[in-house]
């Protein structure tokens, strides 16, 4: 009797190929050093931002890119479950057949996400925005702050950049607080809260980050007011999604001076428009949505994801990384 | 018997009382709880930039300004030793009398220092530096670089401020490598070497750090010949003194777009003049002269200094932070 088999289809990003093309030869390799996968995988594989054409026997997609998974299970009625190497996934999930499971690429970005949190987090400190604003003008002005330790900093959702940032907050002694759905108490904070206590929170909150994805629960979270409860000078760092906050309310602060500024990697539209006033804010910081991955390592990890799901799935075992399609991620 | 007496005189910065003044009552209350020196040290204090009249009995001096401690001896002839509050004395150093002791506030601005360093360090680790310039331009172009800890690091110095910078980053995971006069081994780095071997490492530093005092044996240590030896896209940071440095020839390499950034923190002429290319240097940060010091912990720090110091001198013990004339530091 054979072992049972996959068929897998790579749809990899448009363009040449590059630091995040899986190509089938690398794939193969990889299969090939684990006994449960070895020989007992059928790999097709094409490029391109449109649905491919050659999905048609697929049972498996690891998908670079992102498009309708309806449309994907019209082409292949017996594709079953989807790799995203997307942590963020919402846009897959809006016509997502009910009987399709999806992973995503959650984790592979706790390295550098935590790294960038703790890189925002010191700058603001800092008010390196601040200095920024007085060297644009050629104003010597030193500003001397308290080390990183002595700010309130509040982690909002913490899942893996929200970890890894605690992680890399804490090496510096610094002290954490995270808001999270559940405000369980969590090893890697220093306290932890739900959203119940999110006001009072955000009033004591030296250092606002926001990993939050966005979902139907966390999609205008942190609201005008809720923006506004923030104390003067306090800085806003975004590593999540950008739907979770009102970036207008955040820029009014920065342009009056009351909030001492804010390091955005995501954006309500992006690329971020021409002449949009997020470009000239005074006091914010725009890193253009790269600050939480590592292409020198990217694919690798979320290879790693995919072969413990391949080997999960041939094995009859519950898949790793599944979003769940009500919560968003 | 009575126990032997000190005659301190207090110099406090001129201007209004603020976190840098140290109050005849602050020190005397900070006395009285040491019981090898209360009721055994009288106090006179003056604030302002010049010599002040009031020195005539002074045996020791807390020194919060700078001024020719050549003119403070004639004005005192009992002064012996001097406590400053910076880490860095040369200009005192330069008609100090031979018979006088000089000890400076090193060790003060390690952990402000040190995190500054790592913050510095973090900004050019993701290139953010290069991301200004195209805020500037409004262009949106992100890039994707990998952890710091990838990155191969050099501190040239290691003192109070290098030995905090090397201990903040390695809380990160980084290797780092000292350069040091000696050259001797060190718990607080991954690898030593001397000055030998500056050519050669330089040649291989993806981020260079200077915490460098200006000395004989410093100044111009790096000069356009070394600035040149580093790696396309290296970065620097410097928060030690200017003069070690060939600011030109950074410059330069910043204009040119073969350094990836310098997070500056000193300058050869401060405040920078008005119109100098140090102002306008794309993926040059202007940090005002205020990376290393924390006012709100500053005087506190250089205080346990001056009282560790009364105590060893009325013990006769030798007194901790001194300068040495001949290094300069």
């Amino acid at each position: 009797m054979s072992a049972k088999t996959l068929r897998v289809h790579i749809q990899n990003p448009p363009g040449p190929a590059g630091e995040l093309t899986l190509s089938p030869a690398r794939l193969a390799a990889a299969i090939a050093e684990k006994p449960a996968l070895a020989g007992r995988i059928e790999i097709t594989e094409a490029s391109g931002d449109g649905i491919p054409e050659d999905l048609a026997g697929a049972e498996v997609l690891f998908m670079g890119t992102k498009f309708s998974l309806a449309e994907a299970r019209r082409r292949a009625p017996a594709l079953r479950w989807v790799q995203s190497t997307f942590a963020g996934v919402e846009s897959l999930l809006k016509d997502m057949p009910a009987d399709m499971q999806l992973a995503n690429a959650s984790g592979v970005h706790a390295d550098k996400g935590g790294e960038f949190v703790l890189a925002a987090a010191l700058m603001l400190s800092y008010r390196l925005p601040e200095l920024a604003v007085e060297q644009a003008a050629q104003r010597w002005t030193p500003i001397f702050e308290p080390t990183l330790k002595t700010r309130r900093i509040t982690i909002l959702g913490v899942g893996a950049i929200g970890g890894g940032a605690a992680k890399a907050l804490r090496a510096q002694g610094c002290k954490v607080t995270g808001i999270t759905r559940s405000g369980t108490a969590s090893a890697e904070l220093d306290r932890v809260a739900d959203l119940s206590q999110l006001d009072a929170i955000l009033a004591e909150t030296d250092i606002l980050v926001s990993t939050l994805p966005n979902t139907p629960e966390t999609a205008g979270l942190i609201d005008r007011r809720r923006v506004d409860l923030l104390p003067q000078g306090a800085g806003i760092v975004v590593v999540g999604r950008a739907a979770v906050l009102d970036y207008d309310a955040i820029m009014d602060r920065l342009d009056a001076g009351t909030l001492g500024g804010a390091v955005l990697d995501v954006f309500p539209v992006e690329p971020i428009p021409a002449n949009d006033r997020i470009w000239t804010t005074p006091r914010l910081i725009v890193s253009p949505h790269c600050s939480v991955d590592d292409h020198s390592v990217y694919l690798d990890k979320c290879l790693e994801i995919f072969l413990e799901n391949l080997e999960r799935d041939l094995a009859g075992q519950p898949l790793i990384n599944i979003v769940d399609p009500a919560r968003g991620y």
